[in-house]
Parts: structure tokens; sequence; C-alpha cells
């Protein structure tokens, strides 16, 4: 399985801003967009994506609203896959099944096209999104993925944040690879 | 100037499906999710998308929220730029440039990181969206890139709602290609 190198790490790293009390008081904020603006931590990062997902016989790249878009539209494009978003309430057009989950205060919900994945059963998957801190929404994507008869093989992120322990708790559903953990 | 193929067309055309009644009555909504899932329409597309800009010496591909963050971030992978988001209000978490435009109803605004596009003036910036209707979020973005002191090259849509006039509207200020006009 490939993992980062030292060079690729440092790159990448280098290029995530933190931002002060962003959204809130005490909060420091991942600011990625200097990640993506930056050609060369974006050229490195997608590439490693790239060469690490292309031993896995995917079917789809599905990437979580809006960040996740990102990430997931361009690696599926590298391996010349469909991409498939799940959205926010509300927002696709068709048929739907949905997924609520727990935030700090109240509930969300997340939702995917009932025929997202093809008519066949048991796609391959892979979830990506830019960050995970409790997984409540990475969570609720494996779900919905599984409901729909296609199979989540692996939940990718960015940046994880291993002291909130979403990562430990996604675990029990499927597999998890995080590039940058903060502790 | 590139422009698509008859085949291209058939391929990319015929992946978008149309939703009646969403999201409201009387709307036919173009559901291109269909064509993202689909890994030959969407590899057609995005491929056409390269061969097209690869010519412009681009320095950034920006993406509207949240659509234009698919198509946007996977053309800055293959053209070897830096994607920059140009996001609704109240996302990005640093130093921001903000406009404001009219909704059927009210008025909604998006804004762009002040330091998006690099300490140098004039970056040339492609602007996308999955879809051109009146016009008004493409414009507020276009007038957005050009504030920072980089420079709007085109404004470029997967489909062009061209009885709705935004497009007409939008060539008073920078160029428009959209690949699938609907009359």
């Amino acid at each position: 399985m490939i993992t980062l190198s030292k060079t690729e790490r440092e790159i990448i790293e280098s290029s995530i801003r933190d931002i002060k009390d962003f959204p809130k008081e005490g909060i420091i904020f991942k600011d990625i967009t200097t990640l993506l603006n930056n050609k060369e931590a974006y050229g490195v990062l997608m590439n490693h994506l790239y060469q690490r997902y292309k031993e896995y016989s995917l079917d789809y790249v599905a990437g979580i609203d809006a960040r996740g878009f990102i990430f997931g539209a361009a690696l599926a494009q590298m391996l010349g896959l469909g991409f498939v978003p799940i959205r926010k309430k509300g927002k696709l057009p068709y048929t739907t099944i949905s997924q609520k989950y727990a935030l700090e205060y109240g509930v969300d919900e997340i939702e995917v096209h009932i025929d997202a994945f093809g008519e066949q059963k048991g796609a391959k998957v892979l979830i990506i999104d830019d960050l995970i801190a409790t997984g409540g929404t990475a969570n609720a994507a494996a779900e919905l993925v599984n409901q729909t008869g296609a199979e989540c093989i692996e939940c990718c992120f960015i940046i994880g944040l291993s002291f909130l322990e979403g990562i430990k708790k996604l675990e029990e559903k499927t597999k998890v690879y995080s590039l940058i953990e903060v502790n």
C-alpha cells in the first residue's frame, strides 16, 4: 500500500494554512485553499492519491459536499472513473436515500441518488473528503454508499484530527486513510 | 479555438438527465450527476476541456461553489495549475473580498480569498461552473477575480440556458464558452 513519502508530506503539510479562531474562538482552522492554489503542492497531492488508488480496482469515487468534490472529482478523472457527489439535503434532483447525523449542536443530513453507483450491486467505492473530525459525516456517507448496494472500500481524508477519535470510530465500519494527522 | 465535436456533444448531451419540476413546478432541471458517474462521458468532457484550455496559458482555474468545484478541480489538475474555490459567504477562513448579486427573490453573496491568485498582479484565470442561467453568480465571480488584481480570461459552463440571456450579459464583461446550449 502506497503511503506519503517524507518529501511529499512536507510539501503538502507546509502548504496548509492555520487560521486561528475560525469559525469560532478557540478553533484552529486548517485552510486547504493554500494547498489547492499552489500548483506544486496540489500536483504532489493528487499524484500521491492516484498512485495509491490505481491499485484498488475501484468503480467510483464519491466526494462529500463541498470540499470533497475538489479532491474526488480530480481523482476520479485521473483514475478514469465516474464521480458521485454526496450532497447536503435538498440539492439532488432525483430519488435519493438520506442519512441523518449528529452535529455538536443539532442534526444534519446528507443524501445520494439511489442509482448513483449503477445498476449492478457491489460497485467498489472510495469516499473522499478534506478533513475528518468527529467523523459524523463520513460515517453517514459510508452508510449511504452501502445502502445503495455498493461497497465503501475506504474513506480518504487529506487531514485527520486524530485527537477527536473520529477515525477510530469510522474504522469499525470501513478502512480509513488520512494523509496528514493533526494531534 | 477547440470546440466540441459532434460525437463528443452527443455523448455529453445524452448523459445529462432531465428532471421535471425540480426545484419547483414548471422547471426542467438539468441533472449532471448522470454525466459525472458515467466514466466514458465524464472522460470525454474533461478531455475536451483539457484540449481547449491547454492553449490558453492560464495561471489558475477557479470553480464556483459547489458544482463548479467538480469540473474546476479536475481541469486544474490536468493542466498542472492551482485551483481556487469561489465560495458562498461565510465559508472561507481568511480575509476575503465579496460580491452581492440578485436572485429571483432576494440577494446572495459569494467571496474569494484576497490572496487566492498569488502576489503578482495579472494572473490569468478561467472561471468554471456547471450551468449559466441569468448569469448573476458568474458576473459576480468575474468581478471578484478582477478585483483581486487577477484577470478573468474566460467563463466556461457545461450547460448554457441561452433563452435566459445570461450569456449575452456576461459577454459584455468577459469571454464565455458554454458547451451545451439549451434553448
